[in-house]
Order: structure tokens, then sequence, then C-alpha cells
């Protein structure tokens, strides 16, 4: 039982793409991550994912849309629905997923992380 | 599938300790509230129950020690632990718990909000 302080945690922050476990919360994770460039098409099948921007900017392509989310704005990604995280320049984002979620959902590949630290 | 402002969505909120529902995610909703004073102490038996503070003050009094939480940090309560909010100051907060979770847990009193709006 100890608080986390956004700022402080994303200072060990070191890698993109390397989501960190900074809380769990009934079956779900908070997950924190510095994220740059393109990520991957993906869904996950069975889990409603959150994205939360702690700092800069994030697009989230949708097949039909996408949506532009800056500091202190969250979208909420139903299961299923096929998505595209880009940075274009560096963002720092808290996620929120059940703890069975992978980032890359349906896809394997080398960006695929099967096990998170905690940070 | 909307983004959600937080600052814009706290423009929107007139009452004290009256949280809305922003957003769901799997069996949570994702809360927002105005607080001012203090609480009752409480615990909810089934549900953790996550405290983000998005402007001001909030102290999380426990039995055994006071967490105080500034802009950018959050804290998770685990279920079964007494907590009790209290902000010297009007504080915003974003919380995050299960469907199921009652703001004044094991108490039933004027301060119970057994159905909440969408904002």
């Amino acid at each position: 039982m100890k608080k986390v302080n956004l700022k402080e945690k994303m200072g060990l922050i070191k890698e993109h793409w390397s989501p960190k476990i900074a809380g769990e919360l009934n079956d779900s994770y908070i997950k924190l991550a510095k994220i740059k460039g393109e990520f991957i098409w993906h869904h996950h099948d069975q889990e409603d994912e959150l994205f939360f921007v702690v700092k800069g900017k994030l697009i989230i392509r949708l097949k039909n849309q996408d949506v532009h989310l800056k500091e202190g704005e969250f979208f909420i990604i139903p299961k299923g629905v096929e998505h595209l995280p880009v940075a274009e320049e560096e963002v720092e984002i808290m996620m929120i997923e059940p703890k069975t979620t992978v980032n890359t959902g349906d896809v394997k590949n080398d960006k695929t992380m099967e096990e998170l630290d905690w940070i």
C-alpha cells in the first residue's frame, strides 16, 4: 500500500514500448509506459483497455477514425476493436486493463511482452 | 467510444461528494468527483478502489497512517481496508472501482449514492 507518483515513476522508465506495472486493482493492472513511433494493429478479444495520456500527444488509430489524445485525456478501447497507437513524439501513458491482457493482443511478434516487471 | 477530457468533465460537476460515471472498462467504472471536507470511515468488502488526484490535495486516512496525495498521484485501497477521504480544500478526483462499489461501502447513510449518473 504505497502511493504512486506518475512523474516519479515515468522518470524510471528508459525504454519505449516496455510497459511496467505500477499497481493492481481487482483483476486489473495499472501500467505505465513511454512510447514513441508506431505500434502494430491489434485487438484484445476479451479485454477493454484504457489509455490515459500523462504527457505528450497520442493518436489511437481505429479502422474508422483517428482519436487524438493529449495530457489529461483518456480513451477506452472496447474488447474486439482493432487499434493502432501512434506517438509522433515520445508520449507518457497510463494504461488500465485486465491482468490477462497481452500488449500486442491477437498478434505475436517481437514487440510482444509476455511478462512485465513492476516499477 | 468518445475520449474523455478530465478538465472539461470536471467543469460540469457542481456538487461535492456526487461522483459521476465517465467511462466503463470491463467490470469497472471510471468515476469523477469533486470533494471537499471529510467523508465517513468505511470499507468495501469486495472491491479494491483507486483514487487519482486530478487537482488539489487529498488525504486518505487509514487506521495506521495518513496518505497525502497531490495532483498526478494515485493510491489503491485494497478491499476490506477502512479508509476516510479528507479534502481540506476542494479536490478533483478520478476513481476506478468495480461497478458494484457503493461510495459509502459498508455504511448506509445520507451520503450513500445508490445510482450514479453519467457525465
